[in-house]
């Protein structure tokens, strides 16, 4: 398989090398895989004011900066949480997980208590999109500026597989939801990690308008392409059985099925 | 006010510099500023190729890849999303528009047409924050990419106002939902952008549990930072009133007061 960043990144040969179009952030971008296995060395409390920095960096709506973020250490508490987070011993092993929250709870002390009284808009499906969205933008910057600085990290969804056990383990307040985890650490090297193939480019790009037809010969490329990554990773193989075991049916969310009730029990009445 | 990436971020003299951890990646985040003022000249097709690559290398739940995007180029089409998209002016004028789409209907496709038969992990709120999230931490890097290229951008959530609007617009099929635009273009030299102060890192970093209580010190610092900052921009002053006007009152949503049955519309359940 060709070496070149877009090639990894899309699992086939391009036809242009150096790209037309390039810098050194674009590089650590296409770079980007995820790291399960870390070295016992802590982050620093320098790498980690940086990794906040760049988070606090990044868009926020309005500047409303609708979210807030949990680093945690603690040896007993990750234990727990990787217990509540499906079991991944990664989350143990990693010396920093940092749990990102969407948070509403601020905005709305500062609109009851310093303003107006009331903070009706944020009763809203649009309130919580906000924070999600928020949140994420974020914590993109954090893992970015972390492998920027030669750490790893990976996202963990899995935290809101018992999402109100993880807010009572971090002391959440009403209206601050714990989105999802990520862990941070110096890379085991001696646990290869690879670059992911994505769909190709027009399968997710569309010029104007919308085309969902022409998406069905992009998938079975990538099927394709994915089924030669795996296989060569020793893993089962296959997209599409991938998304199918997800969507298909409900035990596929491993109790996300409650997220709904979950936000409600914290005070997001999505209206 | 000091010139330091950090004190800039901040509003606030900063006590290191150079900073203990840095990397390139890490001052082009801290150097982001929001770019509402274009040049005409086109972004190149190898820039978009390179922005959306760079998007594609984001963490994606799973490997779901539950996003896509529509690059909007013509100039009418662009005129109509202006005005839908709270008459933005900007929007015109840029010469690309990135309309960011959480999309379950590839995910959906391939697991009715292609697999299992049922989708019914889709209809669950779980599945839109896969998807919402999955957009951020995309969109999130090709802004930074696109940066990293001497490009300017913003984001625009007011397309969430009319998105029913923006979804015909776009031709988007049931299981696609616009979440965010952004604008893409060569910035304006002479329009100048300033790093907006964002809120003092303790008030959103938490050490092993979250704290509420401490965050009022850190608002009422923070009000006085961004009325210094509104203030020499010429601009209304305080972080408190703008925060109020958006959340006070359901009219402060502009419309997005529907957003819920919108995305019931475009079939997200949100069971």
């Amino acid at each position: 398989m060709t070496t070149s960043p877009f090639g990894l990144r899309y699992g086939v040969e391009v036809p242009f090398e150096p790209p037309a179009a390039w810098s050194e952030v674009i590089a650590r971008q296409l770079d980007h895989r995820s790291v399960r296995s870390y070295r016992p060395d802590p982050v620093s409390d320098d790498m980690l004011t940086a990794l906040i920095a760049a988070a606090q960096s990044a868009p926020t709506s309005g500047n409303l900066q609708l979210w807030s973020v949990v680093a945690v250490r603690d040896d007993e508490r990750r234990t727990r949480l990787a217990a509540l987070a499906g079991d991944q011993q990664f989350i143990e092993q990693a010396p920093l997980f940092l749990v990102w929250l969407a948070d509403l709870a601020r905005a709305r002390q500062v609109t009851t208590e310093l303003a107006s009284g009331a903070a009706e808009g944020a009763d809203f499906v649009e309130a919580a999109v906000l924070a999600f969205v928020d949140v994420a933008l974020a914590a993109q910057n954090a893992s970015l500026a972390a492998e920027s600085l030669g750490l790893g990290t990976v996202f963990v969804g899995a935290i809101r597989n018992r999402p109100l056990e993880i807010a009572t383990e971090l002391g959440l307040p009403p209206h601050v939801f714990p989105v999802f985890g990520l862990t941070v650490g110096h890379p085991d090297r001696l646990a290869e990690t690879a670059v992911k193939p994505r769909l190709p480019q027009d399968a997710v790009l569309h010029h104007e308008q919308y085309d969902l037809d022409q998406q069905a010969a992009h998938v079975q490329t990538y099927e394709a392409v994915l089924n030669a990554f795996y296989t060569t990773a020793g893993l089962p193989t296959g997209w599409i059985n991938r998304v199918a075991n997800r969507f298909g049916t409900i035990a596929g969310l491993n109790g996300r099925e409650h997220l709904r009730q979950a936000l409600h029990s914290q005070g997001f009445q999505l209206r």
